[in-house]
């Protein structure tokens, strides 16, 4: 059973899309964030500041990345996003995710 | 924003009734543990081991305790249940709770 151990989690989650989409922010011990976060099935489109790393810890989906076509990704896959750009999902089943943030 | 410092996260999530419940757990440095979940609206069910204590944190609910009636509660109310219990709730806006659990 992974851990994220020595971190900070805010209390409040992170509610997007009626709850559809939520998640909790952790900061870890050298003040990264990572983002702990369910997906429900559904449509989503999200938009990136900085760029993203996306480990699915569950769940199977579709995305369209920025200039590419829809691809199917199925738990353990792990996927990147760039910065600054929007990308689009259909969650097929329950997907719990991790998502690491990559510093300029 | 408040915070839970100094703590482990469980980097896979709790899934309950089809995601529609899910929650994390939390280790405190204490070594007690505390669950950050999220209710989407519907009517659902749960047992308790331990007693617990329920921190709205955003939402509205109706909670049926054992030898109670019906109650509504909205946030920021904090409501006890009794351990080896089984209790309602009729989720009504998307619910964000910090629960945690009274050793014996």
């Amino acid at each position: 059973m992974s851990k994220l151990e020595n971190v900070s989690v805010v209390k409040a989650a992170n509610i997007y899309y009626d709850g559809n989409v939520t998640s909790r922010t952790v900061e870890l011990a050298d003040g990264s964030i990572v983002s702990l976060g369910i997906m429900l099935p559904g449509n989503y489109t999200f938009g990136t500041n900085e760029a993203e790393i996306m480990e699915m810890q569950s769940g199977d989906l579709e995305i369209k990345l920025p200039g590419e076509e829809w691809k199917t990704l199925n738990t353990p896959e792990t996927f990147n996003v760039p910065a600054n750009s929007s990308f689009d999902l259909k969650i097929k089943t329950v997907t719990d995710y991790c998502c690491s943030y990559i510093k300029d």
